[in-house]
């Protein structure tokens, strides 16, 4: 059990060179997707007492903790390209069935199941751990003089829209996020 | 104290910036601290099972996921390279204070407890939070042809000397650790 469990570890570092759009702040580098899923994992931590509803955090760490794995077969997806929904949702079935397929059976399925709730953004947990993951990309921008904003062009209408779910999770975080973006519009980081 | 929160999140995204002295399997470049956070929870949720005695998984993750965070301001100490110990821990409680002193006092003093806790490896949560930050280490030097253990020339004794409590925390990890380390005497990745 322990090798196959050592073999998933070992396969998983790749998630090392999992390029994301997003730079750390101040840097030139774009983050990857390891150092990402710990930033959101502190964050929920952090943020926990804002979940809309009661949360068991150690579900809402363990999703966050897994919810990019699959993008080392897939890579890290733009949130605003997200166009072909079921094409991409094939291809992270598969990356899934690849990956946690290297554990012993009853953790692969453990993993799967905790893919799918974060995925379905149905349950409270599921919905704060997308709040916080999303929250992060836009600290990130404002601290990046726009950062993805204005290399994508993006309006406020667009960004707004395309993050509306966070307030279902945490209204105080989405607050938060409609006045970051009103700034950015001020500071001309966001259209 | 949503704005302390923000703070505390936006001023640890330095930990994307502080060179450990391994590398990701496979890569040039050094890992960072955050990075490798990532990447101990993870090993902390797969491996949980090993632990010697009952663990708060809960509690286990927090430790990890601040563990590392002084070192925004002390730099990452090379686990073989540590001498002057209480210089050490008077720069990395320094370090505790101003960067947890950014977040809402309660949570500062959360944080600072789960340092402290970390830190005095008594409880079974701290023990096996070790042991797993540990076979992190090895499992990449092993990846990657001895990494640190050629670089710094170390034999398996002066290894598994410094890594004897790995048994307190998980004695199937450290029984790992020690077939690794038998490994490496063979492949010549440690003397």
């Amino acid at each position: 059990m322990l090798d196959q469990q050592i073999t998933f570890l070992t396969e998983t570092d790749k998630l090392k060179s999992v390029e994301r759009k997003t730079s750390p702040i101040g840097l030139k580098r774009k983050e990857n997707s390891a150092e990402h899923s710990w930033q959101v994992i502190l964050a929920a931590m952090i943020l926990a007492g804002h979940s809309k509803e009661p949360i068991i955090l150690l579900r809402v760490i363990q999703m966050l903790a897994i919810h990019d794995i699959v993008e080392i077969d897939t890579g890290d997806v733009f949130h605003y390209a997200k166009q072909d929904v079921s094409d991409l949702e094939a291809q992270e079935q598969l990356a899934a069935n690849r990956i946690y397929g290297l554990l012993p059976a009853h953790q692969a399925q453990e993993l799967e199941l905790l893919r799918q709730e974060f995925e379905a953004r149905e349950t409270p947990e599921s919905k704060f751990a997308h709040s916080v993951d999303r929250l992060m990309a836009f600290i990130m921008n404002a601290n990046n003089e726009g950062g993805t904003w204005r290399e994508f062009n993006l309006t406020r209408e667009q960004v707004l829209d395309k993050n509306s779910h966070v307030a279902e999770g945490a209204p105080t975080l989405y607050s938060y996020i409609e006045s970051i973006t009103a700034q950015a519009v001020e500071q001309r980081f966001l259209k």
